[in-house]
């Protein structure tokens, strides 16, 4: 039985369902892998909670119950108000260790570059880390302890067909095409049944679908970072600011309130019904698209063909197609669902075994 | 650098393109992996060649267009006539040796497990060790040192989907369905257009799509293997006789000539215009699936609705669609050509690669 020693940032819905996975694992793990995955720390935006010896299944399902309660780790019993997370690594740190990132922010950089330093994994479905400047992207992927799976596609291994089918088969990539945004495939097929993207926009926020500000998913920087990642992992040297990158409103809509926003939008109605109708009218249909090839990746809304694979994707799925030297006919397709807590956590999951094994 | 040694069984038109495809892939290998495959040995259905440091990549060459000429290695100046398997993995065998099978017999099961009991590790595209009694499933599986992606969809990545993502995410499958040939996908496509049954075998059988009887390929038996691997890398102890197979012919027609066969075709073109007409008017549609479910498997023409993923599909590419726990709303989809030498040695390849690394 090999122990593998988890340090998580995040407790957010992803962080606690990962928690949950793990925890529900454990059995299964056991005589499967011959893996026991303890906790060792965990933190969040404001606290933390270190265990070298592993937290017990009830103090994590107490913690969990607290951060579902809205009670942040430095106001509980086992936590305490955290410093740098690096500190968290230099403390809870410790022979094979996987530090796990399922926070937001760009911030983890540092602890998740002293982790690997030190030897430790690492399992991200934050992307922020791998789409900011391609030093860090190179200087955290060099390893080869390091692992993304979740950070495209959620649990749709997007990364492991790239990275452990494709290019391993030496095969060459010709194109990728990507609809990568569950919320802005809600809107196309929306769209394409010939409702009004105003309508589709307050549907989707209302039901979560997006953001509080649906600008930060409607503005499309959450695809170009998907693509700037699968672009990186095929060894491409691309910066994000090299992406051109089509939002999905003007940008004199991108200032004032969200309340403002949500006024404005019924005027960019016409716009996307005209848009629809010309795609419709020529046997096209309109799909959020990123597109890989060449070297170079661009995002936006594209004209795609109704019976392409992008073309028959109907709501939040989302979908790649791998145009290859072997796929060259037809694409390789892998298609899911892309976001949501669940599939997020199984695909950091699955990252953390293929790092422990 | 780390050097890999190749013992090959097989070299009719995949095991061909696999030594090509590793002989391209040398210097990308070189860099990426720090990983160098050498070839020590090559066997065909009559005869042997062993290099202990290896072929280098003239002979190898050399020994390809001798291959392609039809020539078999016992002929050539570097072969002889070989005698068991199990000697060539004893002769040629050493440390970070590799077997790969690509024939389509089960006489290389002892050859197999001698090279795992000697810790080697071996690489399948041949179904047929792992179709066979569930106790050689186990014994060859059980070191993890057997990898067979390429037995199950070509080279989409069906078995790493499962083994890799599915698996150590802590998900549950709840049902697994699969075409799972080409041309079984392009006679239900041609169905679908309303084309004859007959027709459409002749037609398959002339673009070389079928076997040289074309009942090897209707009757089903080679997708019940491909269900049978799929079940048992789930962990279901089952036995081939065990699936359900629906062949395409009824049995007074399994006897006779291949010509016998090909003149009573015709016969079944309304059997077959009644059963699609009957799905079309349901919404649905005829393709021919593998369906693994609650630790049983079936294999069959089924309808299925045409919006699925499954109806969705057209002519020979393979899909698979895993409803899981974490894909409950619509399955997590695989599609891409899951047959062709390329596709199958690319499968092969990646599979030499994760054993390598």
């Amino acid at each position: 039985m090999k122990t593998i020693h988890l340090i998580q940032f995040g407790l957010g819905g992803v962080g606690r369902a990962l928690v949950q996975r793990v925890l529900a694992a454990r059995d299964d793990f056991e005589w499967r892998y011959g893996l026991r995955l303890a906790y060792v720390a965990l933190c969040d935006s404001r606290g933390a909670a270190i265990a070298p010896d592993g937290f017990s299944h009830a103090q994590l399902q107490a913690m969990m119950a607290a951060k579902e309660a809205g009670v942040s780790l430095d106001a509980t019993e086992w936590g305490y108000k955290r410093g740098e997370l690096e500190d968290i690594v230099d403390i809870a740190g410790r022979e094979d260790a996987i530090v796990i990132d399922v926070t937001a922010t760009e911030e983890t950089v540092p602890a998740l570059q002293l982790a690997l330093d030190r030897g430790y994994g690492a399992a991200l479905a934050n992307k922020k880390p791998l789409a900011g400047p391609m030093e860090i992207f190179r200087g955290l992927t060099s390893t080869g302890r390091l692992r993304y799976e979740a950070t495209v596609g959620a649990g749709v291994p997007v990364i492991a067909t790239l990275n452990e089918a494709i290019i391993p088969s030496h095969d060459s990539v010709a194109r990728i095409e990507g609809c990568f945004s569950g919320t802005l495939g809600f809107l196309t097929t929306g769209l394409e049944e010939g409702k009004a993207f105003s309508g589709l926009v307050t549907e989707a926020r209302a039901l979560g679908y997006t953001e509080p500000d649906p600008r930060d998913d409607l503005g499309g920087m959450d695809v170009a970072r998907k693509a700037l990642i699968l672009a990186r992992t095929m060894g491409w040297p691309l910066e994000l600011d090299q992406i051109p990158v089509e939002p999905l409103f003007p940008p004199e809509m991108a200032e004032g309130s969200v309340a403002d926003f949500m006024a404005a939008l019924p005027r960019l109605d016409d716009v996307y019904r005209k848009k629809v109708d010309a795609a419709l009218a020529a046997g096209k249909t309109l799909r959020y698209v990123a597109t890989l090839a060449g070297g170079e990746a661009s995002v936006g809304l594209r004209e795609v063909a109704r019976e392409s694979a992008l073309g028959q994707l109907r709501g939040s799925d989302n979908l790649v197609a791998f145009h290859t030297a072997v796929y060259d006919a037809t694409p390789l397709v892998l298609q899911g669902r892309g976001a949501g807590v669940h599939g997020t956590a199984a695909g950091v999951l699955a990252d953390i075994v293929a790092l422990a094994r």
